[in-house]
């Protein structure tokens, strides 16, 4: 692991959105309180499930006493330690459902991914009929800024963590942090993600000698598999320090360091003219209000006949992110609708191509990373501490849930200048063999 | 050909837009006089060019006398009958340019197609410098009312003009009066048309005993595809008097008529419930104010499992239709860029799995119709006039140049239940083989 001495240090964010009220510190845990509940709590947490659509859980209190749903028959328990645990979470589900959890004073029991995929189908149908002062006392916050100087410590504060920790539980093929293609529904996660970076340079129709931009190149992988497998030149923009470290040391491994240019620079500084744009999980911390700028780099930075694609988390229609997400997990990040998305592309003026929702291979994606990161809780532990154990791993079982009930899509998106006519006829170039190795 | 009492009378609608001065009647050819064109004259027409990016086009007045472009070879010579012309089509181009066209008044010496596509490109280009008054004096004006009653004015205009004419210029096969997919250049119209009615039963995952409902159904050829070749039951709907009598016939030909339900109805009086909703070629006529109730209509009609194809042409902008196409060929109509397109699938709480722009193969179509249109213009006047003719002749030309240009796109989206986890894993079932039978 390369030992940097500006690793980020996880969870330690108390200070961010100190100007939203309503978003809490993170709480510590509480010794359990021998009181016995009130009536009128244990009619709050009644109330509380019905307002999110009657999923099937019971809550058991500090006492041991349980309250159970009113018409469905509860799969799931959730333990609250303290009557302040349950405050929290009646006042500020979104946030505090995950900060009770990482703490230790929500407990659950039952498979952590499916209760979370049975709470995002209750609420997404509950949602509809809330009355406005429900909508808005449990309203996410607005993702904090994506400006140069903000996007560096929102990146520091996720990407840098440590590479031996994503090594834990990420593909051993290329380090992919983001949406695997399982062409078939038996791959490997390492023969997916290689499937991935091919069935995105299969739809940039990469010619050797050509040469590519990548904005947001994680360790490096897509960067590498194309000049590896491509002939490709790349240059490819990160502002994570630990992520550029590991791509460098691996492309000069792979003696493939003639080939790239791995920049520490924001995409905003992107120079030069390139036969390829890509991005692949970028776009979800460049923030919606620089979407056209965001356009207008990608227009200045394509040939004439250049092919652009951006890969990233969607929506499908607008939404803010979960707040708990947005503060302890990806600060900045916002997962755009199609609509949204397409502000990129006419501040562009460009054609869009092809799009294409890979939403249930992130779900997928998220089952192995979440079977291997179980595997290693222990030496994650080791690594941070038992609260940063939890929270991981109700974000990567959340994630998990919310592409499987459709909270979440996966977009790639194709497109070029407007009045490119040099186009591949057809789709049929990405399907003539398969996009996996035999392999893994 | 079915003759109906009611057939459309083309080009005869002076009474629309009276409410909009700057739409002009219909222009009708003055004797050529014979004074000679003031200094200012030639001056309007050498900054008409300027403005309008100089194209290599010169004009010749009604006296013989030329205005050259000043930095370009021209390629196409503009014959203006008469000072009256220069005026109109200085003061509204989108819109006199079609009339003084489709009335002799101007004559073209040069390759339609090409003299249409070289304008857009220049235009295209030039517009961006344009001064706010030149814009708003250029302006396409917005598109008609599309509600229940209008809609049934606006079809009849444009598709109950007889049979006998679309049939003219119009595929053999199947009556396609929407962009073909040429999976393979050489393709015959015939060919690319019944390849794209493959495409989008393939696109649809459609099984025999399943059910469809359409929305517009042109001369039914889509409604007879699915049931012939893939065994489903189709409800039909369309405002079309003629098309109706057409597909009817034809699918009672085929011994079709009791898998298929041509009903007369417009598309928001769609019922049931069905495994695929289709709209080929309709969402032009629908009007962006009426997006999101289209939205909740395919929503209603859609099973939960059930899959939705819409096919329209867009743009890659939100942008007003061609003054002229909207006022005297297809009347309410819009075509949206993806983002306006997304109102529907917001509405409907939809996610889009698949968007697939096929602007190339509509140039590619409308040079097939074209050439065949200009084959059959003699019988086109003996039909109706000299002047439909030419009207119909710049309406291909230019709808073809705009494709080329990329003014226009032609998005398939196909999209489905939010909550749908019945999803094909990959899009390879559209490319195992060619969509294309192997004999028109």
């Amino acid at each position: 692991m390369t030992q940097s001495t500006s690793k980020a240090q996880p969870l330690q964010n108390d200070d961010l959105n100190q100007d939203q009220p309503h978003v809490l510190s993170i709480p510590v845990a509480e010794s359990q309180p021998d009181r016995a509940p009130h009536s009128y709590e244990r009619w709050l947490l009644a109330k509380l499930l019905r307002m999110t659509g009657a999923p099937p859980v019971r809550f058991r209190l500090w006492n041991g006493e349980e309250v159970e749903p009113e018409e469905t028959t509860p799969e799931f328990t959730l333990c609250l330690s303290d009557p302040k645990a349950l405050y929290q979470l009646v006042s500020n589900p979104n946030l505090a459902f995950g900060d009770l959890y990482s703490s230790g004073r929500l407990q659950i029991e039952g498979h952590l991914p499916d209760l979370m995929t049975s709470l995002y189908r209750a609420v997404h149908q509950a949602k509809q009929r809330w009355p406005k002062w429900l909508e808005t006392l449990w309203r996410n916050h607005n993702p904090r800024s994506t400006s140069v100087t903000d996007a560096k410590e929102n990146i520091h504060h996720h990407y840098d963590l440590g590479n031996e920790f994503y090594r834990l539980w990420l593909d051993e093929a290329e380090m992919q942090y983001t949406c695997a293609y399982y062409e078939k529904a038996d791959l490997t996660l390492e023969q997916a993600q290689l499937a991935k970076l091919e069935h995105v340079c299969r739809k940039l129709c990469l010619k050797p000698g050509q040469t590519v931009v990548e904005a947001g190149c994680g360790w490096g992988g897509l960067a590498r598999y194309m000049a590896r497998e491509y002939g490709v030149k790349v240059h490819a923009y990160n502002i994570s320090k630990e992520q550029l470290a590991y791509a460098r040391e691996e492309a000069r491994r792979q003696q493939l360091d003639h080939l790239i240019d791995y920049v520490e620079d924001d995409y905003r500084n992107i120079e030069g003219q390139y036969d390829a744009f890509v991005s692949v999980g970028m776009l979800e911390h460049v923030g919606k209000e620089n979407y056209a700028e965001f356009g207008e780099i990608i227009k200045r930075s394509l040939k004439p006949d250049g092919m652009a694609l951006v890969h990233s988390i969607g929506r499908n229609r607008p939404m803010l992110m979960n707040a708990w997400i947005e503060k302890r997990i990806f600060p900045g990040a916002y997962p755009p609708s199609i609509g949204e998305f397409m502000a990129v592309c006419e501040a562009g003026e460009f054609s869009v191509l092809d799009v294409e929702n890979l939403r249930l291979h992130y779900a997928h994606t998220l089952e192995d990373w979440f079977t291997r990161f179980q595997n290693h809780e222990d030496r994650v532990t080791e690594l941070y501490d038992e609260h940063f154990t939890r929270a991981w791993r109700l974000y990567l079982a959340g994630s998990m849930a919310a592409f499987r009930a459709g909270g979440l899509q996966l977009f790639q998106v194709v497109f070029t200048h407007g009045d490119n006519n040099s186009l591949p006829s057809n789709r049929h170039h990405l399907y003539t063999k398969p996009a996996a190795p035999e392999k893994p």
